[in-house]
Order: C-alpha cells, then sequence, then structure tokens
C-alpha cells in the first residue's frame, strides 16, 4: 500500500479527489488543508505528499519545506505537486523543494494516479504539457533580492518601509524597483505586481 | 433527470467533480471550462448552470451573465455558484446575476448535491458558512465609477491612460484614487489594490 498525504487547501474539492483516490485499491489516502499539513506528515508518515501548489496562507506561497520533517526520527515523502504551465515561479519553488512529480491542473485526472505511483517509487514524473511553464521557470528575470523587495512593494509598503525592513537606503530601493520595472518588462510598479502574481513569482 | 453543466477552469478537478456527482442517479452532467461555456449552455440546454467563481480569463471576473442566453429560444438555467466566504466581491457578483444556489467551497461536496437539487426546483440555496461574505459584500466601499478606475489601475494603466479610457481629467483620477485608498483603509494605491483583489471586488 502506497500512503498517500493529498494537500489542498479547498475542502469541496479536496474532499472529492481524496475519494476518487481511494477507489485505487494500492492507495491509502490522506488529506489535508495547507495549515494543517506538518501535523499530518508527523501523524500519517506518508510515502507520497501530493500536493496542490495554490495556497490561500503565506501570501500565496506554498511552505513546501514544511512537508518533510528533521530531527533524529525523520519523515521525507516523495513530493508530487500540482501545477500549471501559467505559474512558473511556482514550479520553480517545486523545482528547489526537490519534488520528483509534476502533474498538470489542466490534464486528466488519471496523470495524478499514475505520478502517485511513479513517485513513490522514487521515479520522477513530469506531466510534457508543463514544459513551457518550466522554460518560463528556468528564465525567471529577477533575483531573490529583488523578489524580496517586490513582494514587500505588493504588501503596500512604501519605499521607506522596504527600505527599513531590509537594510537598505531609500535610493537603492528605487534602483531595485527601477530594475524590477525593466527587466519585467513592466509600465510602472503596479505592472510590474501584476506580471509577477500572475507568473507566480510573488 | 436534472441536466447540470458543471462550469470550471482547472480540467483535473472539473473532471473529478463531474465523475462524482455523475454517481448520482438523478443527474446528468456535464462539464466546461469558462470559455466554452456560452457554447455548452446552448447545445446542452441545462436546467442548472452550477459554476466555480474562479475564473482564469477576463481579469479574475466570472462572465456569468453569459451562462444564460437571449433571443427567440432562450436558455436560463438556475445558476448555482462554487464560492468562498473570503471572496466578497465575486459573491455580490452572483446575487447580481441573479444565482439560486450559493456552495461554500469551504464545506462538503454533499452541498453541492443538495444545492443542484434544490435550485432545479427553483428554490434558493445558500450555505450558512458564507453568512460573513454577504455581509461583507453588502457592505462593499467602492462605487462602479471607482472599481472602474482601480480596475484599470491594477492592469498597470497611469494616471493619464486612466484619464484617457474613462474620459476624465487627471484630477479627478487622482481624486477618485484618493477616495479609494481611503475607503479601502489602505496605505497606498498598491495596498488598495491588494486589498480588493483579496476581497474579490475586482
Amino acid at each position: 500500500m502506497i500512503r498517500v498525504l493529498l494537500v489542498h487547501d479547498a475542502c469541496l474539492v479536496r474532499s472529492v479527489l481524496a475519494e476518487w483516490l481511494r477507489g485505487e485499491p494500492d492507495l491509502r489516502v490522506y488529506d489535508t488543508p495547507w495549515r494543517g499539513a506538518p501535523g499530518h506528515v508527523r501523524s500519517v508518515r506518508p510515502d507520497v505528499c501530493a500536493a496542490d501548489l495554490e495556497c490561500v496562507d503565506t501570501y500565496g506561497i506554498p511552505p513546501l519545506g514544511e512537508l518533510r520533517t528533521h530531527g533524529p526520527d525523520p519523515v521525507r515523502p516523495s513530493l508530487l505537486v500540482l501545477a500549471a504551465a501559467s505559474r512558473p515561479g511556482l514550479l520553480k519553488r517545486a523545482v528547489e523543494a526537490e519534488a520528483l512529480g509534476y502533474v498538470d491542473k489542466e490534464g486528466s485526472p488519471q496523470n495524478l494516479v499514475t505520478g502517485i505511483r511513479r513517485v513513490a517509487e522514487g521515479k520522477r514524473f513530469v506531466d510534457d504539457s508543463l514544459g513551457f511553464g518550466f522554460l518560463k521557470a528556468a528564465q525567471m528575470p529577477l533575483t531573490h533580492r529583488e523578489l524580496s523587495v517586490l513582494s514587500l512593494a505588493a504588501e503596500g509598503a512604501s519605499i521607506a518601509e522596504i527600505a527599513g525592513s531590509l537594510h537598505l537606503s531609500h535610493g537603492t530601493v528605487r534602483n531595485y524597483m527601477a530594475a524590477i520595472t525593466r527587466k519585467t518588462g513592466a509600465r510602472n510598479r503596479i505592472d510590474a505586481i501584476r506580471i509577477s502574481q500572475g507568473e507566480g513569482w510573488l
């Protein structure tokens, strides 16, 4: 039996997906929203975490690192993500979290079952239709520091507040904002935020 | 038999939800993403449209009006929406589109089946847990004109471009932006956009 923890924030969808997966005789399926995921990883000790990359808390950034525990008796499930080619920034985060499986939310649900079995054996599974998303993820133009500046701006922080948070001068923050606007091909700061959120970089 | 058209943009989730609904003997279920919905309404002639309020196109605003046809032989299905209390602006749009059913995505999937049967009889169905969302929808502080200004700003338009689009003077647009920032309790323009998108007003 493969022990699967399904992580998805919308209860209605998660319940139906979990019930559907339970129709497979070799899967033992548990489910949780993101905020309950770390506790479930510890108690369920899953072989596979199948996690939707959309997350309603933490500014939309899925806390993928929390799906594995550390310490004396670590739980390190294989990670499979439900992803969209239109959100390359989230794909990039999944790659950084060493996910083995990448299932396209625009594809067939059968791919989810196939992907779970594959990553449970420690093998990679990547939906072909996510190819363009990976290409865009590899071309993500902003540095980590630029992303930090832009994330604070997207939360409504002023130049002065961003400077204070990141221990930078006002002029440096302005320079970062100008670079971000240029690199994202945006018309202005608000446009840069819109583009970066749309791509799933923020 | 109740003819149901399920409208949801994520293919994987939509397929599993549709298959799950097909387990009900009195439902005949069709499904489509938002962009194919008008064509399906004409060809399927559903009794009920069960539509997720999240929409990937049209700047995230679901085109609810397109779920009914006009002209000599109109198709006017009862409308049920899958909604979240945290997006009161989208709830308000569903009310304006005269939806009969409101199912909370944070609730049990059984509510979806109950809701479909209820609205098929022309009766109202409202999940109790959406109550706070409706309260907030009723308190939405922005006028239609203010929302138009803010929507353009959120797409990255400058003050001059907004003024040109809406046939207003620059000063008037600045006054609108100031009123919007004050009314949403925001710190600045970017914060006003963030708050309004979060509430589902934009």
